[in-house]
């Protein structure tokens, strides 16, 4: 089955899922403010968004299981919650102010106190306030997947425990990223572990929560951490490709962002190892500067295609790439053929595109 | 068994298992700046603080049990995680930079920043990201107190459950009172909804949590949560009370503060409900200012004693005391003796505190 098809299954009944525990939550209050605000959260929820990480719980439980009932369409949406939780709080700190086309979470309530036009505080301030708040009530209020499903409790409270590692390490791979500015020297090995944790720890444990309620055998459960962490690791390599070197109008992002914050992408990493001391030297200056003119932000672009920084980032990913085909041979014969291709389509859809 | 000897008893022990947490997370970290981060917080959680909310789930525990078995320490301390991570987020949106007398967790490392001379980022900006992930990571972290016990799977998915009822209601009253400042006219029980969410929640839940590992009958349940709603209401109104007629040398804060921030308190509302029109008309106008004068605040605060306000709000808490005392009565029959003198004792501290 591929990877659109089983978007085209599922999505619908995922969304559904998601707007459930939404709704539930508007019905039981009666606070107009806390409505507002829920309402806000359910449309933040539902606005775009592929749904991978839920998509990847349910093929991995249909992978090994002989029918496809849907009881596992109510926790494989605790992960969505966690992914959105982290969106939200990552807008306030990089000052994002738009996700998906639309205003991010903590923008929509500085836009909500410039409507009131509330007095006693600033509307940035009660953006970040209304946001951080946010983003603590989606963490946790992704836990009621585990528990208000038809699963065993055992099985609700492994689902809780590889949630709550998911969270720990993308915590450990923001900070990491966090202090990592501000290092010059960054080795590849530090870069990978950081992506690691960020992305792939969190596609990893929504393929293990699937996994969890379907009863896999351990011995597959280690392929199945392959194939989700190198997923997670080959989408960040080509983001930060695409990030840098992609076409504005499919990705819908500008193409100096991580340039002007000095971020430490795989890019930079590669240029700097590759180039000729000359450049690196300069590559540093440039992107140490708290303000880049636009020349300034080009040259630093030349100085990574000189260094042929694209093509050793593809060859990096497709190391991870390799080495998930492996993880997919071993598991391709104890898993349903349709999942089996949906897995392998997923992959690449990840290496090939393009937004 | 006096509240003071709860804590000599049983406030090291607490701390321990709360210290042994973060000494697994930096035996396990390699990362320096991860180091660096635990090592911070670690040092937060123990600095200060009267540890309540463990010691409650711990005495309820003890209240309905045979013996004294240590077991319940490692999970009575989930919810000390819960309560110190929304101060880590609450500093962050109140600006507040100091929290028992030391550094609150955002502007650690704000000094940190500092300290390293970060040159990427602002300090202010350094030091609030990591304080929304500070707060980010204790919320998550309080979750392993249920997975690393010796209690029963469903108990310990029992407690999570009440972790997270806690977790919600916590951000339904912060979104409440942040909303409430926007609002002229407060009712008393709007007030008394907010605060009862805000602060009576978890320490229902803390005790619930420990009734539930005792395996309390629900009979009684009603009667602790009587308990632990009304203890954190009376807490809230006293804190309001000595928030702007407290002796500061006493309290350690300024009496100035809540005046200026134009906070909803029940000193605000009673003021309100009993001044005559001519005085109500100037409050709010006064309260309404984004800045005001020393000479404003102290207009302010004659106006609520001119309104009698500390003793309608004595009266209000007084009611809550009552309430709480027939729910022990209630209980009395059923516990141990030593934990009726706790719950008791506890009580009348809250009730009576100058700080």
């Amino acid at each position: 089955m591929k990877f659109a098809d089983y978007i085209k299954d599922y999505k619908n009944k995922i969304n559904k899922a998601i707007q459930s525990i939404y709704d539930k939550k508007l019905d039981t209050t009666k606070n107009s403010f806390l409505k507002d605000y829920y309402s806000e959260m359910k449309d933040y929820f539902l606005t775009g968004g592929k749904r991978i990480r839920p998509l990847l719980c349910l093929a991995t439980y249909y992978a090994f299981s002989e029918n496809r009932d849907e009881i596992i369409i109510t926790p494989s949406v605790g992960t969505e919650f966690l992914h959105n939780a982290s969106l939200i709080h990552d807008d306030i700190i990089d000052k994002d102010n738009f996700r998906r086309g639309k205003p991010a979470f903590h923008f929509r309530f500085r836009n909500y106190h410039d409507k009131y036009n509330l007095k006693k505080s600033l509307a940035s301030d009660f953006g970040n306030s209304i946001g951080i708040i946010g983003g603590d009530s989606a963490f946790i209020i992704g836990l009621e997947a585990y528990f208000t499903n038809d699963f065993e409790k055992d099985l609700n409270l492994n689902a809780i425990k590889y949630y709550e590692q998911a969270f720990i390490e993308i915590i450990h791979g923001v900070l990491i990223e966090t202090d990592m500015v501000n290092h010059k020297e960054i080795a590849m090995d530090d870069y990978i572990e950081m992506i690691s944790l960020k992305t792939g720890a969190l596609i990893e444990k929504s393929i293990l929560i699937g996994a969890n309620y379907a009863k896999v055998d351990d011995k597959y459960k280690k392929y199945l951490s392959i194939y989700g962490i190198n997923l997670g690791i080959i989408f960040q390599i080509i983001d930060d490709i695409l990030g840098t070197f992609g076409d504005e109008k499919v990705t819908g992002k500008p193409t100096d962002g991580d340039i002007r914050e000095g971020k430490r992408t795989c890019l930079l990493i590669e240029a700097l190892n590759k180039s000729i001391p000359k450049n690196k030297k300069r590559i540093h200056e440039l992107i140490e500067r708290p303000e880049m003119s636009e020349e300034e932000v080009l040259e630093v672009k030349d100085l990574f295609l000189e260094a042929d920084a694209i093509s050793s980032c593809k060859e990096l990913a497709n190391g991870y790439f390799e080495e998930v085909k492996t993880a997919l041979e071993n598991l391709e014969p104890v898993i349903n053929s349709s999942e089996s291709e949906f897995y392998e389509d997923l992959l690449n859809f990840v290496y090939n595109r393009k937004f």
